[in-house]
């Protein structure tokens, strides 16, 4: 047995958060929680500090931070607020489950890059937004980077495990659920509530990517994603409509031979791909002859879901569009969720939005949060919120 | 551009051969067709040898050959008979394509794994009767043997190119497509004509091996060559029912993930695959996004199919049992071809036999020759025939 990897899960008590502790659960002969950092949810992460025993834990929320104090017994060292975060990603380790949700998660991903051997990187924004600077920097201090979010994360067995040279790619294809709203009109669009968006037919996740699910927004940024990642045209590309969300991404080479990568949607699945790589995690055998299955296939209508269309276009002009239709989208949804604004206006926002920005060029880590805050008011003001 | 590749085609004018040419015809900047093999087929071969030109031509039936000298002025070194086949099988090449059908395949195999730098392997009887031999010689001579049935063709793409190590599987999969009479009741078998048997949803084949897929005799004799290919335990090879014959295999590794691969069911694919590994055809692009695709699974009855039952019973009996169900089902089904004897026939007449034979090791080739005969002499004693 070799020593057991230090593991440091960031956003522990979100939705990937807690599904990585799940498979660390059952590893703990091969893994060791040394961290867990959460933005305030004091209820989760006492439970996951009686469980794992961490050295450090972190709240990002100052206020929760000193309420943890009084709540466990347990020793650690505990970290709060912005500085506290940057502590908490100066700490080594072999593996830093980058769970933060949002445009958050890049600060703490790019500082500890310097210190983590591996990152299961399962944040989404900042690799829509930050590519080049996370990239660049990983390659600098030779981390490993591992796609956690399932399409990329099944491009990335494809093509990894695979050994596929890029000149042999003839297209990749991700799949889409189509969220829950794939069969809605028009008109029952307008009065759907936050809980039926939030039932989403296959993957149980956070609300924003469920919503995200649901404009097919969510989708557009994958293919950014698997661009970045990957470095393969857009062209290349491609969206498949498949309900069931079993099988995650395609690889179709030269000679028009494809393979595909198949897990139930279940994110334990990338997670625990992303702890073992490239070694993989034993389990007890289940038979598939026994069972019936079903997968099919079809085209995704643009039209259907213009917001596709317009992050697909802000991710080909590679400046800062992404940053401020992310930055958008976060708030319009959050005003969604909330109950402030219709389904339908989360469509119209944005739209409204990727006609009056101005296109500047993303040069430094600053532009970025420049151009984060500038979208956010921005959004509000559209709204009347300011 | 590099050399050309020289290509021996053994069995140039059955499906796999004339499907062969096909691709060859396309890349003849990369290959040189240098021989052609058949056993009678005059009419066809004169085509190919116009095509072609190649240096050495082979008919195995001495009268065939006699009258070919007649059929055309171009020049070529014609063999013929069981010494002419021999002799062609002798002749060095970069590329041998083996699709003579049947046992008959083995011995001409067995001679050019010395002379050929790999072997693109369509024959299944000799994976199916003569493994250990095949792979003992080829491992000798260092040639490659890549298999072409595809099934075995696309494990063989996802293990290979994957670099999928042995311990890492939990599982593999091929698919049946359960041939032309998956739904017929035990009444209309009786009445099937060969024209109905030889009515493939799928797959455009050889007049046997479409009877063995109606069977599943077939899809026994796949498992049994991905067993040998592979050296993988029989309980970890499954068959899945896929009428839509696109899937050709899956991999199940350890952590349940799944890889498949996909390609229409058109033997170019994988002769192609085979021709280029491990580079693959450069082929323009098709869009896949603009079409459905819909891919089932059901789980095999081995009710249903109680040939498929006693194939892999003598799979792994490990004795002369192939050899013996082999002949006795090439000669049955050559009899319910020629309108002797009734589908259901088949079947009983191969159980019988299983109940019969004398179980006998298999030490030497000519173990597997003796039986052979034994087994055709015995079918056609039982059948009234003799």
């Amino acid at each position: 047995m070799g020593k057991k990897k230090k593991v440091l899960v960031f956003g522990s008590t979100g939705s990937v958060g807690k599904n990585s502790l799940k498979v660390i659960e059952k590893t703990t002969d091969k893994f060791e929680v040394i961290g867990l950092c959460s933005n305030s949810n004091i209820k989760e992460i006492v439970k996951q500090i009686k469980k794992f025993k961490p050295k450090y834990v972190c709240l990002k929320d100052k206020a929760a931070a000193n309420k943890l104090k009084k709540r466990t017994k347990i020793k650690f060292k505990l970290l709060s607020g912005e500085q506290g975060l940057e502590k908490f990603s100066q700490i080594k380790s072999d593996i830093s489950i980058m769970a933060i949700s949002g445009i958050d998660c890049l600060r703490p991903l790019l500082i500890n890059i310097e210190f983590s051997k591996r990152i299961a990187l399962a944040n989404k924004e900042a690799v829509v937004i930050g590519a080049k600077f996370i990239f660049k920097k990983a390659k600098k201090h030779k981390t490993e980077i591992i796609p956690v979010d399932s399409e990329i994360n099944a491009i990335f067995q494809l093509l990894n495990l695979n050994k596929i040279n890029n000149k042999n790619i003839g297209k990749i294809y991700i799949t889409a659920s189509g969220g829950a709203l794939l069969n809605y009109d028009q008109k029952s669009l307008k009065k759907v509530t936050a809980k039926q968006v939030l039932n989403h037919p296959t993957w149980d996740m956070g609300k924003r990517i469920t919503v995200d699910s649901a404009t097919l927004v969510n989708k557009g940024f994958e293919v950014i994603e698997a661009h970045n990642f990957f470095n393969i045209d857009y062209q290349n590309i491609g969206i498949l409509l498949h309900r069931q969300s079993l099988m995650h991404a395609m690889v179709k080479l030269s000679d028009r031979t494809t393979f595909s990568c198949i897990y139930p949607p279940d994110m334990k699945k990338p997670i625990s791909y992303a702890l073992f790589y490239p070694k993989r995690m034993k389990l007890p055998k289940s038979d598939n002859e026994k069972k019936e299955y079903s997968f099919s296939y079809s085209p995704i209508s643009y039209k259907q879901f213009p917001l596709l269309k317009i992050i697909l276009e802000a991710g080909k002009r590679g400046d800062n569009s992404l940053v401020i239709l992310n930055a958008c989208d976060e708030i319009v949804v959050d005003l969604f969720l909330n109950g402030k604004i219709k389904f339908t206006q989360i469509e119209k926002n944005i739209k409204k939005m990727f006609k009056i920005y101005p296109k500047k060029k993303i040069k430094s880590v600053k532009d970025i949060y420049y151009w984060d805050r500038w979208a956010r008011y921005k959004t509000k003001e559209i709204l009347g919120e300011i």
